[in-house]
């Protein structure tokens, strides 16, 4: 095993910039946010680039899984172990197409130098 | 908001892996670059795989954005608020086969072992 | 050249989430690990998603460089330079559809929580 001192009470950031263009690339990363909250990690996700597309109402019961299953799944299971969703602006609007108000509930639309203070502010970052 | 202690005098690494095969995807690294320079973070960007062909002469311009514009604009706001241009000599050399003296003006070719002393002299780094 | 302090004894963690589908992004990850630990920096690589697929046995001597050679030199290379590879087991069962026991030696199967834990330990991470 990994030795390392108890992760509780420390901050991860996840970001994530893939899509549904490749919808095996999109569960692994909420699995892992998922598991680091549940691990009293302080955890949070930002989402840009094409990754805004995956929480508009409706998309995530789209991407179907190799696996069994769709990214439903993955994306509720962080929302409930507390991973807090944030969602690039400029990304949403600008790439994505995509209205605010689209959204699914439960995540925040920030600007992009918000991921800069999340980074800063984080113990550690791991982008996919 | 984000609640974070003053990121000033902080420092900040982008790592930057995608190039002109992926046009949606070059200009968000760039442009969280440039704001985190603009909130007087100590804003450094490495180039490595791909992403080098974006820094040869004439390159940018090409690059045509879905949002209107080209990416020369955002390699512009990045240098003109700071951003430090790393370049990864192996990559532009053998993968992407552009000599040194092909590079736009204000970037610095360095060996693929210099990532490791920014990241670990990094306050935080966010690879795209 | 980058000041920094002497990263001797520092900590870095390189997070592959690339496979063999994309062999030109395969080898800068593990060269920069290789030389990350031959500064004394104790050096480890998490894979997951696509990414197991390259240490299946017979797999990286698959991977055809552009600049010549395969990536098994550079596998080679990272291990003989004490490179710790950890691999996701979630993405080798479910995605790759590889047994553990398929894998070449000297890697360690984990569960994808160990990345949260890899991560916080590390002086830094670099995703690719």
């Amino acid at each position: 095993m990994v030795e390392v001192s108890s992760p509780e009470g420390k901050k991860m950031l996840f970001v994530m910039t893939t899509g549904p263009e490749d919808p095996e690339k999109t569960y692994a990363p909420l699995y892992t946010a998922a598991l680091s909250a549940a691990m009293e990690v302080d955890t949070s996700m930002y989402f840009l680039m094409h990754a805004p597309k995956l929480l508009k109402k409706g998309a995530a019961e789209q991407v179907k899984l190799k696996k069994g299953g769709t990214l439903k799944q993955f994306i509720d299971m962080a929302m409930q172990n507390g991973v807090k969703f944030y969602v690039c602006e400029e990304s949403l609007v600008d790439l994505c197409e995509i209205r605010p108000e689209e959204l699914v509930g439960g995540v925040k639309v920030v600007g992009s130098s918000t991921l800069t203070d999340l980074a800063l502010d984080a113990d550690s970052v791991v982008s996919f």
